[in-house]
């Protein structure tokens, strides 16, 4: 089943505490895709560069099952960029720049050749530009998900609300979902954010993992113990595509298949982290990713007899 | 089998954001028996107390199992008393007070009528004390644990090393695994630590779960996601009990049993907070603990096929 992500692809400066880079490519639609691209093939990509985004970037991304023929590609201005510090923790970090560039006037087009994917994932966009995408679907595909984040909810409330009651997935940090619903505990702001719309709501914690929330149903997904967290850079939307490649995959929309698929995202986003930028998920095969799902069966798994 | 117990049995008075108490009972070994005397009786407590300790607390250990022949009664002294402020977060406090009063001359005698106990408990005191205990024990327990605090490893670093040589388990938060090693990750954290005697580490993260490593295996346990802590107090004492509990009534120190043996203690831990103080362990029988249990299965096994 073919899976559409309308999001970033960009460049990023990065520094951590263990080094620094250049311009590197980066973008939220640019790691969902190299993530996703291992379960299901096309990815069909809606995103915006300028005319400085590397060929090779993306003849590579096509190489791996990526479909390009969303992402417009704007002869005279530059690509998004974004460039931050991380400070010792990962968990917190300073952006140092933000030039919008080409994304200032991104209007998603989705082209025929999409029309009638089951799954589609609306990347970190203003909430009426991922609107736009919703209404360009001729048939309403079976799993609508969505980031966001804290600058839509200060600047378009409303306007992300009326996307909230189209989606059936919100993908969201902890600090985000305390946010939305202005609710401290997270169980508490599920319940409220599953009155808004989504059935479905993922609450990202970074290196303290993942909940997901259904109704009563609550699983909880750890990020992997990892020697050196590298990079985070990407590592939420590394896991946002492999969540969404696994269900696109499957085509099973189910809470416990919906569990396997967050276990799917945190194993991509633990390889994520390894070094900078989409680097690490161009080097991983089949065999590291199973071998890296056992290490999440064993890291939580356990039995226990009630006697 | 049966456990000892050595730490504090005290005074608290404790304000969160939901709430304020006068003076109440508290300490870790008051939290780790009730915890334990779940699972495993008797618990056979080595503590310290003053003339104002409540003999309806005593009786109330007593009934359910705890022993309390190692608990010195001092008649001229007041117990222990500490009194702190939680944050919003509930993951940081003030400390308001702290009244050593029959602690500071704490010198645990374990009773002829414990000699040959198991497990034993060495909760969070001078680490010159708890090597003490380990002397006056006859034969070597199977399984020794220990917990301990930043304070020690400021000023008292050297015989907190020696204590660790002499222990089979340790059991401390994320920073304080971070201040003994110098390592800011805990993956790196727990080498070090598991080459300083213990053999198994438990590193608690509070709201974010708890993690156990041997060898190089590791086990991750979440913290049950909750509407209200309303109390966090003695969660990680109440961890500690259930877990050595546990293991006590068992008597496997598997690690296949110590993830189990940490659920248990998760799930304690869960009930802990509930309420104010050991409120909310003395109201709670068999069917509460195995309901949750069953909650925390649910909460993290999934089921994953690799093809």
């Amino acid at each position: 089943m073919s899976l559409i992500i309308v999001g970033s692809m960009a460049f990023d400066a990065i520094e951590t505490p263990f080094g620094k880079t250049d311009k590197i490519v980066g973008g939220a639609a640019t790691y969902a895709a190299y993530a996703a691209a291992n379960f299901v093939k096309p990815v069909q990509l809606v995103s915006i560069v300028g005319y400085d985004f590397p060929k090779e970037e993306m003849a590579e991304l096509k190489s791996r099952g990526g479909q390009l023929d969303g992402v417009e590609i704007v002869p005279d201005k530059k690509s998004f960029f974004w460039s931050g510090r991380y400070h010792e923790d990962m968990n917190s970090r300073d952006t140092l720049v933000t030039d919008l560039n080409v994304l200032a006037d991104f209007k998603p087009k989705v082209p025929d050749s999409y029309q009638g994917a089951e799954f589609l994932m609306l990347g970190n966009l203003a909430p009426a530009t991922q609107l736009s995408v919703i209404k360009q679907m001729k048939t309403r595909p079976k799993l609508i998900a969505m980031d966001t984040m804290n600058f839509w909810m200060e600047i378009a409330l409303d306007d992300l609300k009326e996307v909230l009651k189209q989606v059936d997935l919100l993908m969201v940090n902890d600090a985000e979902a305390r946010q939305l619903t202005g609710q401290f505990s997270l169980v508490k702001a599920a319940k409220t954010i599953l009155t808004m719309g989504p059935k479905f709501l993922i609450i990202k914690k970074g290196e303290h993992g993942a909940l997901l929330f259904h109704g009563d149903n609550v699983f909880f997904a750890p990020a992997l113990p990892l020697e050196e967290v590298f990079d985070p850079t990407g590592a939420g939307d590394t896991f946002a595509g492999g969540f969404m490649g696994h269900l696109a995959k499957t085509g099973d929309i189910s809470f416990d298949n919906m569990k396997r698929a967050i276990i799917v995202g945190s194993a991509m986003a633990s390889y994520c982290v390894e070094k900078f930028g989409p680097t690490r998920l161009k080097e991983i095969n089949k065999e590291d990713i199973d071998r890296r799902l056992e290490q999440f069966k064993e890291l939580v798994n356990f039995e226990i007899e009630l006697v």
